[in-house]
């Protein structure tokens, strides 16, 4: 049986975009492989060091909101980064072989240090955390990690300290983690730029439906269409993105239709999508309320799938000492 | 009670410079303090991951070179650093929030990778070791660190890290560590230079004592005294330096008047040392073997202070989690 690994920072409640993009794909290959999934609670320190959210409360709301998507803590090892030392361990190892100018070198690297200006990101936490990443994943043995295209470089670093480890210390402890890539659907934020909690565009997986659907009433549509009598582009329009999601091929075929020749409006295109969007969102909501009852202490209702990560990390941890002679 | 941390790098057997610089320090401070001494074998990769001698013996040689020097067990809490992992914890959560050129900018940094130019010391961990550095001393809130002048700044970057952090989270968890400046009496190598076990002309603490009575007699002296009957100047002799180490005030002022018209010759002189030499080393060596036969297992001998140094830390590390909120 292949082991994939994959973590979410705990920086808040997940939206649909998570969903789609990561949280479904999760839910397949607990079927299909033995999965590990971690909340990557010092992760979000690399970035969001200077005023944390109470990290605490954010991991339950991310395994909640796991939980609530269709994980199953039968099937996935659900754990907390920061409550298996034997990763900062291995971090500190890894480190010890790790150029800094591969890290320098690093697309995203160099992209988020431009992007987030607003914050003070020259930090060494911050430039070492593909390094930190790269524990995280071979610390398992993990054989795949579903990644998104921009994510293949941190793999890569990932797979050259494996090399390099193995090559220095003429060892075979780790396995090369390869990339899952995975099909991600667009699904732009309400204004049509890209989903995000910041940007106040997103659909969350826990919002209340009648504010959902308030939220998607006011969705931005295809602005060229100003009036009821024109007809519109389903092609440029942000709704018809999700709908090419929740809807069915029929229903796409008659908005295609309706839409261009101005035979329906914004607002009936959107009852469609409101009742699909509904019909995904309340089961899943309703299993969070579930959870969310039912789970007094998140730590608690983590604990043996916690032991049995760290307990994992140990055994590895035991061959990498044993390399380097420590 | 205030507490005192010092730590070795395990490279391997420690020699009369070592006691001079260091040990005879500790064995005074642990009379006077609540006293952490451990083998930093994690920084002994900062510099040596390529081809570390097996660290694991390695330990062991130093904590007997300890033994032997007089560090008592009753008195002082020795452990291994890579076998307490709050270590590590604690550097990764420093990292995030440590300037990368706080570190670029310390001298040793600079330094060091001049000075060793055949290994490549352009790893993460280099970069980062006064922030692992940082998180050894202020895990334990010691007080005091014995250093010489040249380690000053790594303890100016420990405090500046104590003070951010506490600024940071507004937290009141770190002791501002204070650097004890210790009196290091001049011991040249035996052919004048610096000494260090790389330069082939130091004294281990644990050399048979006929081999150190030959290196002596062939020991460097005033090179401008070629035959006996030219006058010396005790003042350039590496040879005086140890005596004033060693040797009585009569002996010292003997020498000084007879070297000087040339009434002793450099083999007189030396054997004056020889015998104060011996006198030092062999009590030294006898306590080494003592230990050498006595602990089979030095995992097992410093179980105990380990355990008290890994509570130490952890419950330390409780707080620090507590103020990051994580």
């Amino acid at each position: 049986m292949k082991r994939v690994l994959s973590g979410m920072r705990p920086t808040g409640k997940l939206h649909i975009g998570h969903y789609f993009g990561a949280l479904k794909n999760w839910v397949k290959l607990q079927d299909e492989h033995e999965c590990f999934y971690f909340v990557a609670d010092w992760h979000a320190l690399t970035t969001n060091y200077e005023n944390p959210e109470n990290i605490i409360e954010m991991r339950r709301e991310l395994v909640l909101d796991w939980l609530a998507s269709g994980i199953d803590p039968e099937k996935a090892t659900m754990f907390v980064q920061s409550k298996n030392l034997y990763h900062a361990e291995l971090f500190l190892l890894l480190s010890m072989i790790t150029p800094v100018s591969w890290l320098e070198r690093c697309p995203t690297y160099k992209e988020i240090k431009q992007e987030i200006t607003d914050k003070d990101l020259s930090n060494l936490g911050f430039l070492g955390y593909p390094v930190l990443m790269s524990s995280d994943i071979i610390i398992y043995g993990a054989n795949y990690v579903p990644v998104g295209f921009d994510q293949l470089p941190h793999l890569e670093i990932a797979r050259e300290i494996v090399r390099r480890f193995q090559f220095l210390y003429n060892a075979d402890v780790f396995v090369e983690p390869e990339g899952l890539l995975t099909e991600v659907p667009k699904l732009p934020g309400l204004d049509g730029r890209k989903m995000s909690k910041s940007y106040g565009n997103a659909i969350m997986l826990s919002e209340d439906l009648d504010e959902v659907e308030q939220k998607l009433k006011r969705m931005k549509t295809d602005t060229r269409r100003q009036r009821r009598t024109d007809p519109g582009d389903p092609e440029v329009c942000p709704v018809f993105d999700y709908h090419k999601v929740f809807s069915t091929e029929e229903e796409k075929a008659y908005i295609m239709t309706e839409c261009r020749r101005a035979g329906i409006g914004c607002m009936d295109c959107k009852m469609i999508l409101i009742k699909h969007i509904r019909a995904f969102l309340e089961p899943i909501q309703e299993r969070r309320r579930k959870f969310d009852a039912e789970i007094k202490d998140m730590d608690e209702f983590l604990s043996g799938s916690q032991k049995k990560a760290n307990e994992e990390a140990g055994k590895l941890m035991e061959r990498v000492r044993e390399a380097i002679k420590i």
